[in-house]
């Protein structure tokens, strides 16, 4: 996909890391709002989207606010970045999307949302359709490169400020290997956290499933758990 | 489960770790003969199973043989042990367990069975009706106590001798208690292996699933990939 975007000058394999804009589409939730906050640590300049303009406004504030975190609609977060991640909830997921194809074309969209329901035995995967949430983000942004990332990293450890280092590898999927080798990249630039290459899109499914299992074990455990992949 | 099975005197409950006899259903493919290899070692009989009696003898002679290690038909197998490992082909499980059904009542049943295909793009994973490999082995045994587990262990490093340690957790997946406690005390005794619970057996297929993931991380990374939980 990367070839047919090239003329767009925005492709994933011509971005520059340092300078990559990075926009959180429900970036007012607390997945969006501790990568967010780890992003811009790490220098990037973010946008928080959000349905409202002044909740999104409120949690860049919140988070220190600063010239590098901002906050705005949805749209304008989408606008704005250069790589935009899903950071939104599974009910809703495709229609917000498909509201912002136009915004989102010849973007790098790194989605991170897990279909998963909950009841009283725990979470439980929600079957999709399209076979997964970041699978879902390509076909309803079809002009768009669409790579799955960040499933499992803890929204309580990204925003603690006590905790200065993740342990975790992050699974990055994706058919386009400039786009998989961007966000393995970003996730890099988190201390602690590795991005690792994890497979093709049609391989996302299990990985974001993957994190009922983590919330089982967190609760069996009393942890906030991660993976680490081993002999790489 | 075990509560009903505990008239017949064998349920995961009241097994011994140290004495528990292992079977291994599949026993001369790679994954199977790597296991059945390695809980030898740790001290357990282990008993190869095998369509063919001869060809599950001469698997259990090429592993060194010896008073521990013994072969015979995989419904020898499932007779003589407690607790009986299911390393068979995806293609074939269902039948191969029904037809097994009597012989595995009121045992501990691991299947440790990956439904995936390959194509030109690597492996991905097979749709199963159940949900999973392991509620399928759970839906044909409605008398055995199913826990999934060793889904990532890889064939290879367990059969090599030159490797004295496995790097991974293996993650154990079960709706007992007693038998997924089992279940991780067998993965300790394999050295540097740790069992680590995963969840219900309704959150199998994912765990099954992520060996598609591997594969790509072990073509990618030239690796023997497998995972660690943290904060565990």
């Amino acid at each position: 996909m990367t070839a047919d975007l090239a003329g767009a000058g925005r492709a994933p394999g011509s971005l520059d890391l340092s300078n990559v804009v990075i926009g959180v589409l429900g970036g007012t939730g607390d997945q969006g709002r501790g990568l967010a906050r780890r992003l811009s640590i790490a220098g990037h300049r973010v946008i928080i989207g959000s349905r409202s303009a002044d909740r999104a406004a409120a949690a860049a504030a919140e988070l220190g606010g600063g010239p590098l975190l901002d906050g705005g609609l949805n749209h304008y977060a989408a606008t704005e970045a250069d790589v935009v991640i899903a950071a939104i909830p599974w009910e809703g997921h495709k229609d917000l999307l498909a509201d912002l194809a136009e915004a989102l074309a010849r973007k790098l969209v790194i989605d991170c949302v897990n279909p998963l329901g909950f009841d009283a035995h725990g979470a439980y995967p929600i079957s999709v359709p399209e076979g997964s949430a970041a699978q879902q983000a390509a076909a309803v942004l079809p002009a768009s490169t669409v790579v799955g990332a960040f499933h499992h990293v803890s929204a309580q450890l990204l925003l603690d400020p006590e905790v200065d280092s993740m342990d975790l590898d992050v699974l990055v999927l994706g058919d386009d290997r400039a786009a998989t080798d961007l966000v393995i990249a970003i996730a890099g630039e988190i201390p602690g956290m590795r991005g690792v290459y994890g497979g093709r899109l049609r391989n996302c499914g299990q990985v974001e499933a993957l994190t009922a299992n983590l919330v089982s074990i967190n609760r069996r455990y009393k942890a906030h758990a991660g993976i680490r992949i081993t002999d790489v």
